[in-house]
């Protein structure tokens, strides 16, 4: 089969380009209102592909956001397996626009990149499983696999309705497996699969000392400083050899085991000082940088802030100081579990004279893992050898994608992540871009994927 | 000679009250350039009140910015000591206009208070001195002691011109005895002699990781956070019970005396816990918060600030981290020593993977001190009572003021703090006043001490 659905790939390659501009061009920028006609435009757009690809029971699923496509294929027959697609269609804003090279919403071929706002993240990958589709259509005239599309416009802004969604209609996206293509490969061309991620939870800190700022001449020596009594607080969370000193942090961590580290050793590493501009990297005693990145639990303080910022010199103790703080967790941590951790960790360590709040994140999640071996992940990674050339290697990432957490909760189905873009896709930033490469590879790839697992 | 002067002072009460209100209704911001007339204005104010007092060698001194009043009087003659007196006619903005309760430069007495910018900070203040030489000269024809007069027009910006002048004109300010009247009692009617005053100084610590701001999911486990290598460096230069650690900090601090404590005591002190609404004081081990405040060195941090400051969450890594620290000196303590081994402290506990930059605080100050039982200061001390009527309690303030340091160390001459203010007066604030009782005995206590003064 895979040869004709590829031929075809080939000889329309300029049409199905065309085709995936226009669907860039239309700026489903989610989060600014703005854009509320343009996202719409973006979900009829996946309507009508869908509908020319007799998908049936297509939906534009209305939210109190933005709306949900969904559809279904099933004309595999019933002894062919059911994949549940996820993807996104709404994009992040394009501002700076004076940063860009070409219209964000003009997309345009430089260099053998496509630049446009979407390109990678994530219509471009969404429109290359459509184009996929296609093909199987034209050339078979059916797909190999049955197939539930789920592709929303709020990944931008968090998925919250998804989130419902999710929850309240779980028959309609129950299937065998899931695949998502809304991640990157650790380097172009090099065939990447992402076999876990990490989970994410977070609080805020605010020690309160006096009701107002004081001057530090009357008061000073009489007046727990909140600003030293939160740097005590958060020094007593890590020590200088980067691990993490609150009590049961670790506890139930599942360890990186010596055939893990093997996997993470053949991945090509990022050069994070040359890509940071730090000194030198410091990460958990005993482990390396890239273990640390991929697979063990972090503690990140993301702001701080109290009392006198301005130029020179004010001398006051401040009524008090604010620290936020977030998590990045690895299987066998629990979210809720580790914020109550943290808040116990935070009220045990306050000295006298101050009063702190803890709150406390409301959207965590999980981390999500699955076998490296695994069928489903292991005729992935043969796909990606034969469309790339080259030996697939296996990572697991630094990074929380929600909806991965919410469909493995929900449904305990295997996911496979198989992404296309590469480090230098800028994604959210300007100049977004994708390699045309990863554009007719990854439709390789998903080729060979599909035929694979039908023949199982 | 003290009962024709203060019948004097009586006599002419409305008149003087008046005149001090002109001089009121002046509006010497010296702050804010399109006061510069009336800050010009103030000073020949001065100018003609000295002229009128027969003071010789009256000066309107320019300056790079506001000028310097000076004046002589020299009648007292050789066998007369010779005494510097130092005020300021400059007044701090009188915003917010809006919380006022009346014009800030039309002075209004409500319940025994004048209310108006500057009636206590200073001009107040230093009108009473000039009142009390009127007073002398209307009924005797002569001062009991010789004069200096230096008052500035630059206290509230810094007093920066005023630090060049009196390194530069030494002979021209030199006295054997310095008096200034721009501090207060610690309460009201409660005579006080504030024989000590702190010294200043702080440094600035920025912390510097990445770059940019990082991915916590993508760089979290490689990159040390800068705000926590912050929070670990401020975290190591205090404990919790409030002993600064850095180390040699300590080194040379004049002990506090079992009669200072005992002087301490004694002197009503403020409720800190009322006054400020914090569940509970802290103080140096083994010190009350009062003689805390009186009496040890602090170290407070005054702002900090670093990454992400909005609404929610962003997981990032910020590339920086910056803390204001500013500590209070007291006797025994080199500004720039403390510096230098704050300085230290900060490289010696940099953790790796982040550099790091103390910026060192231009304006510093030493302590000043003066001995409780200087026959000077005793003099005061029975001026206050007998005017009060009450027993004269000895303090340290927390605080500084820098021109104290300044005369200190340029002319080592004793410095008597002859304050009439009280702790209600809303210096630097709306509604700032001074109560008619200390316009009164205030004037008295002059009296009384020029007298003693010449008696020696």
């Amino acid at each position: 089969m895979s040869e004709k659905a590829i031929a075809y790939l080939k000889e329309n390659r300029s049409n199905l380009l065309e085709k995936m501009n226009e669907f860039l061009s239309i700026p489903s920028v989610s989060t600014d209102s703005e854009y509320k006609q343009d996202v719409e435009k973006a979900a009829d757009f996946l309507v009508a592909y869908l509908e020319k690809l007799q998908f049936e029971k297509i939906e534009k699923m209305e939210t109190a956001g933005h709306p949900l496509v969904y559809g279904e294929y099933n004309g595999a027959g019933a002894d062919a397996p059911t994949v549940l697609f996820y993807g996104h269609y709404d994009v992040q804003p394009a501002d700076p626009l004076e940063q860009w090279k070409s219209e964000p919403f003009s997309p345009e071929v430089r260099d053998g990149r496509l630049y446009a706002r979407g390109s990678s993240d994530d219509k471009g990958q969404v429109f290359m499983h459509l184009a996929v589709f296609e093909a199987y259509m034209e050339t078979e005239g059916s797909l190999p696999v049955n197939v539930k599309v789920c592709i929303e416009g709020e990944e931008e802004i968090g998925s919250e309705n998804l989130y419902e969604i999710l929850h309240e209609q779980k028959d309609k996206f129950q299937a065998d497996f899931a695949v998502i293509s809304d991640s990157g490969m650790v380097a172009k061309n090099q065939p990447t699969i992402l076999y876990g991620l990490k989970g994410f939870t977070g609080i805020e800190i605010t020690v309160t000392g006096p009701d107002h700022d004081l001057h530090s001449g009357m008061y000073g020596g009489a007046v727990r400083n909140p600003i030293m009594a939160l740097s005590q607080i958060l020094a007593s969370m890590k020590d200088e050899n980067e691990i993490i000193t609150v009590d049961g942090f670790y506890d139930g961590v599942y360890p990186l085991t010596g055939e893990e580290r093997e996997l993470m050793k053949k991945a090509p590493g990022e050069d994070f000082v040359a890509a940071t501009g730090i000194p030198e990297t410091a990460s958990e005693q005993g482990y390396t940088p890239q273990e640390h990145t991929m697979g063990r639990p972090t503690f990140e303080i993301n702001g701080i802030y109290g009392g006198y910022q301005g130029e020179g010199t004010k001398t006051i103790i401040p009524s008090e100081a604010t620290a936020k703080i977030t998590c990045r967790l690895v299987p066998g941590q629990d979210p809720e579990r580790i914020q109550q951790l943290l808040e116990d960790h935070v009220l045990k360590h306050t000295p006298s004279g101050v009063n702190v709040e803890v709150k406390k994140e409301r959207l965590s999640a999980k981390a999500y893992k699955v076998e490296p071996d695994h069928p489903l992940i292991q005729k992935a990674a043969e796909s990606y050898t034969k469309a790339f050339g080259k030996e697939t290697v296996y990572v697991r990432m630094g990074g929380s994608i929600p909806v991965v957490e919410w469909i493995d909760a929900i449904y305990k189905m295997p996911i496979v992540l198989l992404g296309f873009g590469t480090p230098e896709d800028r994604l959210h930033s300007p100049n977004e871009s994708f390699p045309l490469d990863s554009f007719d590879r990854g439709m390789e790839t998903l080729i060979y994927y599909w035929d694979k697992v039908r023949a199982n």
